[in-house]
């Protein structure tokens, strides 16, 4: 089977496998100016911090090939700040819209489109190598016939290719199988049920989909060995923001005696945010949780309450999984490090 | 407005209010003899362990009035015996069910119709009265102005009337006004953004729904004060069975100081139940999980593990508010006491 990967640049455009509709039918979303991408990001059809950043780098390219000569540097910074507009938690995003722009910004107007396209291949090879060198990192982790618990979809479909937290269960179950992944379905978008489900099937990774308010009670039978998460950004702390409900897996996880993993490349990292606390949590439209499928759930004049990210503090999180390797607490000092060694792997800046 | 009820018995029907259809529509189910009371408990049309007792009772009403002369004493006991195979954790119905057993062996086969109606109408009458008593115990423990968090249903619609964990809510808010009630939707079967909802809005309620998933980034925020669930049976130690994810809340709000209260009447307090763990768990159809609103989530060939309840240890209750008073810790000597109240009133056997 071919690698999944969830969008591919050719000639001008970027397709992108609509993840709205999966796993019912797969459709290729073609876009070909930064709004469709910015759109896209929006309603989700391509989604997960990595990915987000690939797509962003080529919304960018989108915009300075369409440009007329001599305003390629203001498009391009135009068409970065539409998309980086789009979803404020995941850092990855801004981060590779601020490659593109810097390697635009040093280069003339008639270089721009080959500039920018060259480095947002560069940052597409270099989120799927990363996630392929941190699974092998993580693999060991989980113990052979281990029964692991992933929450939201960190997969291939969040990536550039491979995946972080599917990465490294599909790296551990190649060297010796898992008997069980457990995954959260995901309220409200289903990521889970839907996206993890999908990508665990295409694997041949034996899984069980639960709610997500089933986790507490499958650790109180001991029936989970590890839990590997992604994230949207890390702060320079430790602390870890992902989808929503991935706090409660945490702190679940602790009082379990349970090791809690998260996976991603040091793209995720942000030494700019401090703690947790720094950051922004996106708030998403109260529908996603009052309707199902096009039908309404709740009463009229119902409202929800929909953030769809929460932070993980450092102290519940046992080790971080980078292309650097294990990161491990003390936080601060040991993701400075894989910091330091992303950059010199051309992963982050 | 009238008081809200899930069931009424008049002349030979039990009429069920169709709760898998709410808040869409107001449907009344007749039932005419114990096979239909007993689908309807099978597909949640009612639920709730007090009302499944009330329920229970009523059934075997339908199936003595509609017996022979001479074979009342034996279609008793096939439609208690159907009727207690339905679910196997609400510990309310297998009560009712003996009550009303044990008052129809004492009676003649010609007395038996009036005698096992007159229990029925006992039981229901007694939990309506239980939650009223129960409510009043209860509302002094919220806050006023608080936020009050709960989990699935357990008003007005999951007992005989008036609720337990919405019961309390309601008094309190009448008393001193509340200033919201989180309401977890409870998937995988929504009774929370469904039910709770609903009845929050009939009662003048603020309330807000959220996802299952998204109750530890409400404490981790400080935005929730106390929280109050029902129960479908709580050991003699204490440990209190309840929907899937309740175990889940109670964990977070022990990490958050939070008071976690759990509401309900003696009869869902088991003295022959030791501890959670000989507490027998439903497990449900998978495809509770895998579709919603018919429409299938999950990929082809995925499968689902669906428990229908979890079990809090004692350790995570702050009290156990009954018709008796507040239950505190050591549970084994509060809830005893609580029971030989609960005799006295009539509340339970």
């Amino acid at each position: 089977m071919d690698d999944l990967v969830p969008l591919r640049y050719h000639d001008g455009c970027l397709e992108l496998l609509e993840q709205t509709l999966l796993p019912a039918a797969e459709v290729w979303l073609p876009c070909h100016d930064p709004e469709a991408v910015a759109a896209a990001i929006r309603r989700l059809a391509v989604r997960g911090a990595p990915a987000l950043g690939v797509a962003g780098a080529w919304g960018v390219v989108l915009g300075i090939a369409a440009a007329r000569p001599g305003e390629r540097h203001q498009t391009a910074r135009q068409a970065a700040e539409l998309l980086r507009a789009t979803r404020p938690t995941a850092v990855n995003l801004g981060w590779a819209l601020d490659e593109v722009l810097l390697a635009v910004a040093a280069a003339s107007d008639d270089e721009a489109v080959a500039v920018a396209t060259a480095t947002a291949g560069r940052i597409e090879a270099a989120d799927r190598e990363a996630n392929r060198t941190l699974a092998g990192h993580g693999a060991p982790l989980l113990p052979p016939g281990g029964r692991v618990l992933t929450h939201c979809n960190a997969g291939a479909l969040a990536t550039a290719g491979i995946g972080t937290a599917l990465g490294v269960i599909a790296a551990a179950h190649r060297h010796a199988p898992l008997s069980n992944v457990w995954v959260d379905e995901t309220r409200p978008l289903l990521q889970g049920a839907r996206l993890t489900a999908w990508e665990l099937g295409r694997l041949g990774v034996p899984y069980q989909i639960v709610t997500d308010s089933m986790v507490g009670a499958l650790m109180a039978r001991g029936l989970v060995d590890a839990v590997v998460v992604g994230s949207d950004r890390i702060a320079a702390n430790g602390d870890v923001a992902n989808k929503i409900g991935t706090y409660t897996v945490a702190v679940l996880a602790a009082r379990h005696q349970v090791p809690f993993y998260v996976a991603a490349p040091t793209s995720t990292v942000d030494p700019a945010t401090a703690t947790g606390r720094d950051i922004a949590i996106e708030e998403r439209d109260q529908r996603e949780v009052l309707e199902l499928a096009g039908h309404r759930i709740a009463p009229a004049g119902a409202h929800a309450l929909n953030w769809a990210f929460d932070v993980t503090p450092a102290e519940l999180v046992t080790a971080i999984i980078t292309e650097a390797g294990i990161a491990t607490a003390p936080y601060g000092d040991s993701l400075r490090n894989h910091v330091a060694a992303g950059r010199s792997r051309g992963v982050r800046s």
